[in-house]
């Protein structure tokens, strides 16, 4: 498999599942921002210039982390880092694989686009305010989740690479974690593992 | 099955699916913006106060709507709506599965509480302007997809309920498909199926 990626990207998740798995792969390496990453030989990768992408043996190609980690892991996972569909975890799994993209994800490019990627006459500190501190709130239900719990569905999944990742990056965006002891012990707990570490700048 | 509904949200995904595979189920109706929607009788079922949320007769309940989808295609889909793994459709079904959320929902959610759930001083024009523009820039990739193809993967499935309704509501928000005809005519092709046309206001 080759992985389209940057550094501090959502294509840490990608390499984060592949090395959890064990699978083989190579990265076609990008920097966040990078004009290479806008160029048309690129565009025809991924239409709007992102990552990650995901090309397998098989010549199929596809993008969205989310659909990349129910992809890996439907072909290659061999039943790893996925509940079974008869199992009590089942609906907990697909909810906080989706909780990333669906409520974590949206105020953290808020705070990306307008600290980063906007020059900084356009840039509006009140929306970079009202999106850190939705992503506070966005937490809560994370904190909810993992009392009592180790991971959010059962044992380690895909979930928490998904909505892992997405709270580790919250939190260093500065979403209010203060009050949020279990996703703090989360965050320790998910970052303690290898196959996270080398995959923030691999 | 159990749907907290309210019209115009990202509910009227569940409900469509249901209808599409002929599932009975039931509705526990709000209107956006419903102040019961943030009681704390509701809190306790979505931590957020979102719909949509389902409960099924086993006691499971969950949110977001792309995890509900795919809880109920696993569930009681029977095999429809889904491409079967081992097809070339599957890495297809999964981008536009997560695309909604991924790529159309974060402007979509900008430009409604810009114009919607903001009090009016607070509004500011020009997170609109540039939320409708790139809603423009993400159905690009819709519509590229869209040549040659009736439906999104394969025959209707997932993809559709996820990625259509996303793309007809920021059609309905303002987003340019005038120089995209398949959008044009794939919203006409959804908009005509009697599973949605009911499922906007049921």
């Amino acid at each position: 498999m080759k992985i389209y990626y940057a550094p501090n990207t959502r294509a840490v998740r990608i390499v984060w599942l592949c090395q959890e798995l064990g699978l083989p792969f190579e990265i076609e390496r990008f920097q966040l921002g990078d004009r290479k990453m806008r160029a048309p030989e690129y565009r025809a990768i991924h239409p709007l210039g992102r990552v990650p992408v995901l090309e397998d043996d098989e010549g199929t190609r596809l993008y969205e982390s989310g659909a990349i980690v129910q992809y890996v892991l439907a072909k290659y996972g061999a039943g790893r880092l996925v509940p079974a569909a008869s199992s009590a975890d089942f609906a907990a799994y697909l909810q906080w694989l989706h909780y990333a993209e669906g409520m974590i994800m949206p105020p953290v490019n808020t705070v990306v686009v307008e600290t980063f990627l906007l020059p900084p006459e356009r840039r509006n500190q009140s929306n970079v305010d009202r999106a850190v501190k939705l992503l506070g709130r966005m937490l809560e239900a994370v904190e909810a989740q993992l009392v009592g719990r180790t991971f959010l569905a059962g044992e380690f999944s895909g979930a928490d690479i998904m909505t892992g990742h997405a709270t580790i990056v919250a939190a260093k965006l500065g979403a209010d974690i203060a009050d949020k002891p279990n996703v703090q012990a989360y965050i320790e707990r998910l970052t303690a593992r290898p196959a996270l570490q080398s995959a923030w700048d691999a």
